[in-house]
């Protein structure tokens, strides 16, 4: 099943930066993880924000919650989930 | 570049079905053009509502204008332009 | 998988009223139907609208989207769909 | 009488997560009991986001409203609530 | 149980005079039934606007449904409804 | 004249509770001052939120707001103020 | 009492033109009347919108509900009232 | 004074073409005059949507509302308007 | 040139009082000075809420902004402002 | 490409002046770099608020990313990204 997820990310500025940069890196290997097993179809940056939207690929919401929740920067996100299914004239079996 | 596009389709009820049919017909034929070109990208319906959200890779902002200026839907679509990059964790050249 | 939906429907005034009782019957059997196949699992009025909210237990979002579309009031509706999952204090396999 | 209440919980970066972890457990415990007393009567996490959607059927608004100011999470809460009632077209006496 | 209720009136303008004057004055018999029952708590003017602001006394959510829908001019209405119940600070019963 | 006021509460964390509870009932004392003066008509509790709504029968905008600006909780509110006035259909000199 | 108005026209197109000048002629004679009565203090227009704010200075919220009603252009207005009041701070009597 | 402005147009879908065609080509050339008088100093087409953003450069703002009440699709149109000033950092008197 | 300016102040809990007086009084103090000089051309509190409605008459909207910037409480300040200009139905040249 | 952005600034309080002054400093070098390298195209103060709009002409939203991310005062920023593109009408290769 497919999902949609816009997140924006807001970095508390009482975060120290070390912390910080350590989330960064654990969420990159976590959402490479993703990736690489086809469940993080795809993400994109949105220009001009701390934001990013995902295309993801999974059982059902339950798996996506549970890799949502999973995220070290989830704390610092507000989210956005909408569910997608198949477009009748879409040619790639999307 | 990429560019998301979200189109929310609203039919008006005096549009005769025909004349409906006719232009989903040829809407259809359009997109399958571009997405054979690699310029429509990916169409995922939003599933519950007359809608979809899609991605687009053109040369810039003319021509995704131009594309969407030229759908025979247009006219009864409201549509949200979020311009994406790629993002640093992303593993494909997506 | 669950989906939350909440349906608001909008009765145009040139819609003449016969039309409209047949379509909210033909509605009301479809609504029974998908009831008694278990995928449309709860049905509820928004007190003092003419709006419900509503629990689908289908297999994806493909599917809801085929029922939602296929309901005759649906081009009278707006819709807002919230994909849901098992709560871990839930203690029903709701 | 029939409520849906939707509560998105935003957890302060500054609770020590013993405090919260106690707080949840108390929520569930006090969810748990809810639940077998039949006023709790659904219970769903809304996929990717820190918050669920619930269906409460007691006596009263002024029931709800002890219930809701009662739970151990409820400081940390925004929460939308919307009065139900039966539909014409539900065939269980939901 | 107590119900706030916002009531804002979109007059149509293809609505022919005589008719809506029927309406207002069917309305205006209805309203004052309800409040004579002890139904129609108060029933306040918005400043500046065709809207309302009214209290309904009620046994639950579905007697305001159905007292909110059978109001001739519930098809103009757009409608708001809040849930309330007695304040501890409040020195009437009210 | 009349106004109808929403008052959002929000409790700051770092408040300490015995401040907060002296607060309350301070508010609590004002509060029933003005019932008894008849200034402050009506105060209902929001189910499920911690807000009330109420209605000031007051000389003027003035009054109402030097009556607000001086209530102890005023600081944790965000305040929503709409005028009202009789409407032809109240039967009761509301 | 001091009211802040903002209200937008929305004219509708099959408005034929003569009846419109005719409704915006009486609309000014109105106006004006309610200006040298020291009723309708200021008018201005928001520069690029067919839309005004204006300041009343009436007895009470039921004589600017009675001005506001009896607009020939109110049928095609929204409107957005504030109550306002002296404020510490201003010099004039305004 | 600068003033940015966003428009954005909606066709009636019972505006006959050759009108609308007529009242388009009669816009542009009056924004090309606008252009050359230096009033209109930036127009800009926003991607995907049948909407512009503008800068135009007037004596004050009461100039403004008379260009844009002018336009030819003005009763089409929605706006947004912002008052612009010089920014400290920009190194053109621009 | 015009402008409306709504300014809603949040005064941080942590201000200590003091340094708050002071700069409420310097405040007023600027205030009364800029509508002596009839740049402040009226100042309304707006009931019931912690801000104001104010209208300028300046050289243009660089001056606003200085004068804007320049508060005491602007740091407290989110602001609203509007372009207007003379009403064709104004009778003062207001 | 060209790209409108529109940059609001959230100073918070515990930022000490220094540090704040020399964020301001460095942005502004940076701003004008970027406006001597055709890049920043438009910079202009919105009356009245700390934000500005802006008009980047930049290869692609990437680029666009990388120097809003790269700003000293992004992490204090809420932005807005609109793309844009040239209007038929505009004279110049704006």
């Amino acid at each position: 099943m497919l999902f949609m997820v816009r997140m924006d990310v807001h970095v508390p500025r009482d975060l120290d930066q070390d912390t910080f940069e350590a989330l960064k890196a654990t969420e990159k290997v976590r959402a490479q993880e993703l990736q690489r097993a086809g469940k993080w179809r795809h993400l994109w940056r949105i220009a001009g924000q701390y934001a990013n939207v995902s295309i993801f690929d999974v059982a059902d919401a339950g798996e996506l919650h549970d890799i949502m929740l999973g995220l070290p920067l989830f704390p610092f996100m507000t989210t956005e989930v909408t569910a997608l299914c198949r477009h009748p004239s879409a040619i790639a079996d999307d």
